[in-house]
């Protein structure tokens, strides 16, 4: 599940990058690597998870950031701008910057 | 961050709906009250949580189920269908089913 808290308000970002399915490998690659090199020491970085869809035609990033002011300075970092070019070139990027409102849990909810 | 961890491989669903954002409020009620009423108590349910964008035009859900075949065996339950059919006809609708494939954190990685 998200992470949230009652204390901090994350913003989330929800990111779906739709592919064929013979460059799925590859936009996973181009969108994990400059995760694993800089922006996972951006400072306010607090997460972001990668998925496959089961169909091979999406891969999907779930991030959260401590604050919308440190996501977009982390953006200012030209090291991660080659690859997201290369990644843009065979995907459709679908971008959503959100709050989490509410979370369910078997047990009851979250506000 | 996603809740997985290496002794069991969830299902991901992140479904987005998007909407004129005089309609969002509506959209995320559609979508809350069939998960707070039935779909949480349903056999394999892990957790769903509900993101509104900060521009006002999406509603994002992402959950996790145990498998697809608990996640199959809800759709079977007719409780819901009502409040879907709402929803489609005034949002449009991009679902996702996926495998969480990589996880960072300020720390490091889980694969």
């Amino acid at each position: 599940m998200p992470c949230t808290s009652s204390w901090m308000i994350l913003v989330t970002l929800i990111n779906v990058f739709t592919v064929d399915p013979t460059n799925e490998q590859q936009i996973f690659e181009l969108l994990t690597r400059p995760t694993k090199v800089s922006v996972r020491h951006a400072p306010g970085f607090v997460s972001a998870s990668f998925h496959r869809s089961i169909d091979g035609t999406k891969v999907t990033m779930y991030a959260q950031w401590r604050s919308v002011e440190d996501y977009q300075a982390m953006r200012q970092d030209p090291a991660p701008l080659p690859f997201f070019q290369e990644t843009l070139a065979i995907a459709t990027f679908e971008p959503g910057m959100y709050e989490v409102v509410q979370t369910f849990t078997p047990l009851g909810e979250d506000a």
